[in-house]
């Protein structure tokens, strides 16, 4: 397949107007692991699967956990229901989770000859549950709204890839940055392709926009920012296939702690950036003037607050925006500045996308 | 007493003139946590003391241990061994360290009842043990180097006096900052105040610097950040007495994640500012123009790299400043971005402290 399904009208094209910068009758919201343990549907289908793994390998399973969050809330897209450590798994490094912990991987990639073994996996075969799933889910989704494909970033998937799996300081990787930092670069290029593959996989088996997770960027010193997560991130935004017209995929970099970098970022060629809390939506607006959509950025743990703090608080970063938009809420697409977590009500998160569709309905 | 003692001259007062951004002839260099479980003489010394707090209670210890780094390396100022949760625990919170866990409280501070309770310690009684700990190590380091006296920042203060420790999202304090702000100010008003008098009271008994500490700032949003971290760092900054003359003692206000409040640090009123190692001390330079002198900040994790990788890294932050600063070095103190780590090797400590001073000498 080189060419994705035909677009039938969506019944709410919301979000991609709001990453293309059109006008939007409402700003459009979704929502950083909306598809997860906070609820109890979720937890059933998890529980039938086995194990997380198991769901996410299965299109079937990883449809119906994509889909619950959008039969329980009015959202405005949905992001397909996948891990985003599948890429190096399906490179031989063996993903697995152990109880009680994060992500970890059987083989690590710390040598020359570790670098040497690593290849793009073939997206159609080693990757095929990830497609089929986004094949699934865009039938069982019917139009009803759009479906974001993701990726982790390279810097993100070379971190759990060397450390083995996630780290409290990232020794490992932080060190051969700067001891052996070709090596590094050898990991990156591989991974930077297999990512591009990857995405445009999913664009083309039917993923309707594309973020990539940057989730451990921030925790770099500047100028190892810039040479080891940024630069990535720019090849992707530039060599990155999104198709044309009706089936154009917009590209969203999101980083938690890319607060610093929203200029570069911005010059990327990406269309959008997803920013955490620790920036300020109109400061992001200001710095990056207009050249880009922006989504996030409420703080999650808001959502342990009571639900008049967190409509207060939606209405802020709403405002916030809009404010530096020049009154205009176009280009907005409200999110987290980071993923839900498993202790948080779901009450509280339908009072979140409720204040959010309110306040911002012309 | 109401005056500090009287300063015999300084054998090395290397890191005063850096804080008054007076010429200096090498870059004077300490490093966060500089008495810590990396030395075995420090793991020697807490086997002795039994635990952590009673190594930390007890003067002559806490001399032991303060002074340990300085006759291992030429390191230029030395920093009163303590905890950052001293104050609370004097408040009445009950400070205990759970085996392989952080720090926490028997008594958490969450409703009006909590907080009426809360009083400014007497720092001569209920504080007395670290009053004297600062007076045995200004008799037993001789002015050898100047002293650095601690606090933690109110924020970061009431983050564990509400939670009850440390925390991964810091939920209950976030949702008190949005649901019940009035409680929370209360909360830091009061320990405001004890934050104040506490480093009063260690520069009368000694102290020759003062720093806060307010390691969890930068994980609030910045209306959050500006309300309920920095505007009690910039009360401290605008009251706390520092002294006249020879016996002046500047204050350094170090922040885990202050890089986009620089400008506002630097306006407080205090002396110099601590940042970590996600911002460039040359941007850091170029934004606070001047008005303090720079502490910091080569990320901490470097330490595992080898010796000649750290010490490209620390020429790199040298480097980045000086040229920022009109080619001089004058008005930075070189540190970590944090704190030290206990499998850091003792050896490449050394060889990082020697790289600053070598490259930095006139």
């Amino acid at each position: 397949m080189t060419q994705p399904p035909q677009n039938a009208p969506l019944q709410n094209d919301t979000f991609l107007r709001a990453l293309r910068r059109e006008p939007v009758p409402h700003t459009p919201v979704w929502l950083m692991r909306q598809a997860g343990r906070y609820l109890p549907e979720y937890r059933a289908t998890r529980a039938k699967a086995g194990s997380f793994l198991a769901m996410a390998k299965n299109p079937e399973l990883a449809c119906e956990v994509t889909l619950q969050p959008l039969d329980r809330y009015p959202l405005d897209a949905a992001i397909l229901f996948s891990d985003i450590l599948t890429v190096p798994d399906a490179m031989g490094l063996g993903l697995y989770f152990a109880e009680g912990e994060g992500p970890k991987f059987e083989r690590t990639v710390r040598t020359d000859a570790d670098v040497a073994k690593l290849a793009v996996p073939d997206m159609e075969t080693e990757l095929r549950y990830v497609m089929d799933a986004v094949r699934v889910i865009r039938r069982e989704l019917a139009d009803r709204v759009p479906l974001i494909g993701f990726s982790g970033s390279p810097w993100t998937l070379a971190c759990y890839m060397v450390e083995g799996g996630g780290s409290d300081d990232f020794a490992r990787i932080k060190a051969m940055a700067v001891e052996a930092p070709q090596r590094l670069h050898a990991i990156l290029r591989v991974v930077t392709d297999a990512v591009i593959a990857y995405l445009d996989a999913q664009h083309l088996a039917g993923a309707q926009a594309l973020q990539v997770f940057d989730t451990w960027g921030g925790v770099l010193s500047p100028h190892l920012y810039r040479e080891f997560s940024l630069r990535y991130l720019v090849e992707i935004a530039q060599r990155l296939p999104r198709g044309e017209g009706e089936s154009t995929a917009p590209l969203i970099l999101f980083g938690k702690g890319n607060g610093p970098y929203l200029e570069e970022l911005a010059a990327s060629g990406a269309e959008a950036l997803g920013v955490d809390w620790t920036v300020s939506l109109g400061e992001a607006r200001r710095r990056t003037g207009g050249r880009v959509a922006l989504q996030g950025n409420l703080d999650p743990t808001t959502l342990y607050a009571s639900p008049s703090a967190i409509r207060a608080e939606a209405v802020r970063a709403l405002d916030d925006y809009a404010v530096a938009n020049g009154g205009s809420r176009d280009g907005h697409v409200f999110n987290l500045g980071h993923g839900l977590s498993p202790g948080m009500d779901p009450a509280h998160v339908g009072a979140l996308i409720e204040a959010v569709h309110a306040h911002s309905r012309r």
